[in-house]
């Protein structure tokens, strides 16, 4: 909204690839600030380049230790990459700021690797679009590939990692909750899975649930996920998870104009929303709404019935705004 | 909107504890039926006094077992019970009609106990707000206690027990990642702790954990959360859960206000919002946003302008629907 020169200066430092400018521009995407608007404008016309992956699974799965191989693997083959770290982190643990410090650390310094981490508490612009720009951002900075960790099988974490070019849905055996874990609503969004800490005893178990659970599902156009095993503390089967996301990466082209259709459409929708938030937050003042809610609480009121007028109120109020412009234009 | 005399006699037979009734009513909300608002409207008023107690935690943690022996609990000190469990199950699996079927068998005929599953995907008025509206139901219905089961640790998960009056956050030991379940954004709004399986190793250490965790917060005006130990599969410790779950219902009583302000202030929220996605819904075409969402996938145009032009075509869409109306009137 608030058109900022230094958004445009800052976008093509982004473009140009530069480091600090990039962290910045993250920032204020995170933020929600009205520059990241104007930024995201600029950068957009030169994303679409980048391969995206998602890696997610339950806590414990090693997830950070897979994208700390996986990074080398790809540094190795000479492409660069950018890490998002989507960390859910209570605001008890210092959260997302300790995160980037402890992490990643065998990276600093490489200028082909760079790492960020995200707390999903307080995040202004929604988890999954916010994660989405920053993917954006670290593409049209130059990055080849993009991982994107996420903690936990929430519904949230499937919004992020369907963003993702292809999707790696990790486990863990032993933990003796297999089935469940394997229901919880991330079967439809794995294009492979991956056993981790192989070695444990429950390991051959899980591949076969795994499996087994696959081929109750409708077959459809879509191939099979692969499921593979690693230990990736001592790096074992990640070289084989990156040659079959590289594979991935070449076979998806044929159907990533869908998907990336039906993500580019929830992106909009999301866009259209945070407008019509951002109209109602100028049009009805917080005291108002504490006002209402007072109401609500005793019971004086119903909330259809409040919500129906605080809509009907903030479309006037941008209908009073569009003809006051409407005036100073003629 | 299609004020239906039905959903008037619906509610009244929600009111008077009808269980058929009650089921139809959960559906319409549901699947966020025209009816379904007029309904909440008129039920809405009667609420508020049942005890609203969330259990979530990771896959595995026991909840549905424990969420089991609770309603033993209450059942035994007569009060009635309704339990919500939300399934996050995937589509291979058959969800949540078969969830209803295999689950609390045990409660079948027991005219004080109401059991209601709740798939997550598919769910068209989204899930914190469908569950937060089938709370209500369940308390309009005469239900003195309400559990709302959860599976997952995810953002939307937290959302939901939030929208309850005490949470109970359950972990079990011997999954190796104790610290990374505790950091996983449910700290902040745990009230109780469980650490279930006890008779499993590790449990001490995980009971330990969690004490750690929790003087390292900020302390304020909330009173600390308690941690016990439960095997819920022999129904050790549940009592002693339900004792204390009782002594906050009682404690919790002077602190609810604030809590319950900041609940019906997102949930008014929420209801304005979905007020303007119907409204979207009906002003743009769905060919007409795939055509832009070709032009954004071949970087033609750019989200935030497409966003821009959705938004103002809405409000003009609605602008016109309210001036119709108005002659109409006059």
């Amino acid at each position: 909204m608030t058109a900022t020169p230094l958004s445009d200066s800052l976008a093509d430092a982004v473009l140009a690839g530069d480091r600090r400018s990039l962290a910045r521009a993250i920032s204020l995407v995170e933020n929600a600030s009205a520059a990241a608007e104007r930024l995201m404008r600029r950068v957009y016309p030169r994303t679409g380049h980048a391969y995206v992956v998602g890696v997610t699974g339950p806590p414990g799965a090693g997830k950070s230790t897979m994208v700390d191989v996986l990074v080398n693997e790809i540094r190795a083959g000479g492409e660069t990459v950018g890490v998002i770290a989507v960390d859910p982190t209570s605001p008890f643990t210092g959260g997302a700021v300790l995160g980037d410090r402890v992490r990643m650390t065998g990276h600093a310094g490489d200028a082909g690797v760079f790492v960020r981490s995200m707390a999903t508490r307080g995040n202004l612009g929604g988890l999954a679009r916010t994660t989405g720009e920053v993917a954006l951002l670290l593409d049209a900075a130059g990055m080849d590939v993009v991982l994107i960790e996420t903690v936990g099988v929430g519904q949230d974490e499937i919004e992020i990692v369907r963003t993702a070019d292809t999707s790696v849905v990790m486990f863990v055996p032993g933990t003796g909750d297999d089935v469940q874990a394997i229901k919880a609503g991330i079967m439809e969004i794995a294009d492979v899975f991956v056993v981790n800490k192989a070695d444990r005893e429950g390991a051959d178990h899980l591949v076969q649930a795994i499996r087994a659970s696959l081929t109750l599902g409708p077959s459809g156009p879509k191939a099979l996920p692969s499921v593979l095993t690693t230990v990736a503390t001592t790096g074992e089967g990640v070289s084989a998870l990156w040659a079959l996301l590289q594979k991935r990466r070449v076979d998806a082209a044929a159907e990533r104009p869908a998907r990336r259709q039906m993500l580019e459409e929830s992106r909009l929708r999301e866009l259209v929303v945070s407008r019509f938030r951002s109209s109602f937050d100028r049009a009805i003042p917080q005291e108002e709404i504490e006002r209402l809610v007072s109401d609500l609480v005793a019971r004086r009121t119903d909330p259809y019935e409040a919500a129906a007028e605080l809509f009907e109120r903030t479309l006037a109020s941008e209908a009073r705004k569009a003809s006051a412009a409407e005036r100073q234009r003629s």
